[in-house]
């Protein structure tokens, strides 16, 4: 296999790195936005290079961002090139289009890495969704977050310490906004509810809340009742519908996601036949994330049709008013345990307020 | 795809009853050892009505053991039909002669569901295995043993006790022996181990240490430490070989592995490149294995060649003597935490003393 990789980013070295081990996988050119210079004529700036070079079959998408990948991806696929891209903001946006795309020219469109980096879980998902009805898929898909959380409920820090602590290491952005407001696992939401029921699942749609506002009192109130904050996406089936949306949800202690450690994720899916089934591993970083494009860069190669086959669209209506759970609210210092409410209904509840002044919790019996 | 299923248990009513809600898969014949009255002629007792019929592509073994299954599955791929089989008995005891035979001709050998169950386990194994260095693979893979502990755990009542009620709700055996001295366990670490490493991991010499003498008081004590206890598979590459073996280990109560409930599996890997990642899952059951079976039968349909492809033999030994734990040994009502011993000097030192009178378990730390 013949591969172009577009953006020698973290993500771009580690592919390439790990695509030199393997005999199946030749890294023929590296689009870059300047020269790299050990690296010689391999890299070009040119992207017709990539785009017109028939010996390239499959494109690697590691620039990030949704105007320029997706305008190269488009390119890619027109030019009859297999694509495999890590890229959450761009699938989340237009996987439709690029879907699309990809089969009017018989050519395929992988990305496993979008959700979960180094986890299987889209791969996954789709494999077990071939056979099985999915009912629900949930769990943790923030790396950032779910490190903040950990070491607020070990530690005992305030959120701002742990925050900067977590900016130093490398595991939050020095603008952690699309993190910790909810923005990056509404992305890896909107993806994983589009693949287990095959609904449109519209991001702007979906309600989302982040831990932006969480405290340490808050932390010490859930564990005196033997509680573990995480940050979640959720999305299952109703009668009739289906609800999607990223909440903080409180956790019995004995729950297998109330023990997801530092910066990893863990993600679930429940089949009515598998029952319920969890994926534990890296989220994010350089050679998880680009070892998941290389398992998506060998099954092109080696033609496991996983992303193409039984791709049910369902006709299904967003219904976020179903299912009810109390809730954890905090107002400045005051805290409530409110009665069931449905997500639908908090939404109504809290808009128009500002995000930074309320924290609130699903509460999970 | 034409599919013959041999057997008509619980298992094989699974496999036929997601086929039949699949366009892909059709049931064009069932062996089994009696008429099964409402399935009319899709049920024949002659073997040879499977294998000389030229449209049956597809093969399933659902008949369990090593004999009758294992020429069975060798009549099945001499005739040029694909396999696929739950089987952890037949694949831990003729893997490689049944795989020499499905390359001799031209097929496809498949057995997911033969440790993990439900859980796709080995075959993300070998998804991982194409492109990553596995250095590890260890976990709960006896759902049996996993519902006794958990309940000593919850609940404080003895092993017999909660032997007699996982009899009666049919997650243990009336002769638990397979269950409860490890030897299920140690199939499914065998053909873990020979997946990640390409080790012949022959069974007999893997050391194999189970539950069937722990006591309520040592649950106890585990409690009071906060430790818990639970049956693993463990193998890993050592400098210059690989070990593998089952034995009860007590994990820090923050350990993800500790909070797995009732007859769930958890099972992980460790990859260069991946770092850990764990999958859990339902272990065993009719519906959980039998969708399963039927992921390899689409993988079988649809080509991906996951089986198949960059399976790398390594000529390494069995190196017991490496890597060394501290254990816990009770022989009789005295308890002692030993210095750290390889395995290989454990099973010395408890050779020829009956599992019935000690209960050993690794610690980690």
């Amino acid at each position: 296999m013949e591969i172009a990789i577009l953006g020698y980013g973290t993500v771009g070295r580690s592919v390439r790195a790990i695509a030199e081990t393997l005999p199946e996988l030749h890294v023929r050119r590296i689009l870059h936005r300047r020269e790299v210079p050990e690296l010689g004529d391999l890299v070009t700036l040119r992207p017709e290079d990539v785009f017109r070079d028939a010996a390239v079959d499959t494109v690697v998408e590691c620039i990030g961002g949704t105007d320029v990948a997706r305008e190269y991806v488009l390119a890619a696929l027109r030019a009859g090139k297999h694509v495999v891209t890590p890229n959450k903001n761009l699938i989340a946006a237009h996987d439709e289009e690029l879907r699309r795309c990809a089969d009017e020219h018989g050519v395929t469109l992988r990305y496993t890495a979008a959700a979960g980096g180094g986890i299987p879980w889209l791969y996954n998902l789709r494999r077990q969704a071939r056979a099985d009805r999915i009912t629900a898929v949930e769990g943790i898909l923030n790396g950032t977050c779910n490190y903040i959380l950990d070491a607020m409920h070990r530690e005992g820090r305030s959120f701002d310490d742990v925050l900067r602590d977590a900016q130093k290491r490398g595991y939050a952005e020095s603008d952690p906004s699309s993190d910790i407001d909810g923005l990056d696992t509404l992305h890896k939401c909107a993806i994983s509810a589009r693949l287990a029921f095959g609904v449109p699942a519209p991001e702007d749609a979906l309600p989302v809340f982040g831990i932006r506002a969480v405290t340490d009192e808050d932390i010490r109130y859930f564990k005196e009742r033997d509680l573990v904050c995480k940050l979640f996406m959720q999305a299952y089936l109703t009668e009739g519908g289906y609800a999607a949306y990223v909440c903080p949800v409180l956790l019995p202690s004995d729950h297998l996601a109330a023990h997801v450690p530092a910066n990893n994720n863990l993600v679930s899916l429940t089949g009515r036949y598998s029952g319920l089934m969890s994926f534990y591993g890296q989220g994010a970083g350089g050679d998880p994330t680009g070892l998941s494009v290389i398992e998506d860069l060998l099954d092109t190669a080696y033609g496991a049709r996983i992303d193409e086959t039984l791709y049910r669209e369902q006709e299904l209506p967003l219904d976020l008013d179903r299912v009810k759970h109390r809730y954890y609210l905090r107002e400045g210092k005051e805290a409530i345990l409110t009665e069931p409410l449905a997500p639908g209904e908090l939404v109504k509840m809290l808009r128009a307020k500002d995000p930074c002044d309320f924290f609130v919790a699903e509460i999970r019996e």
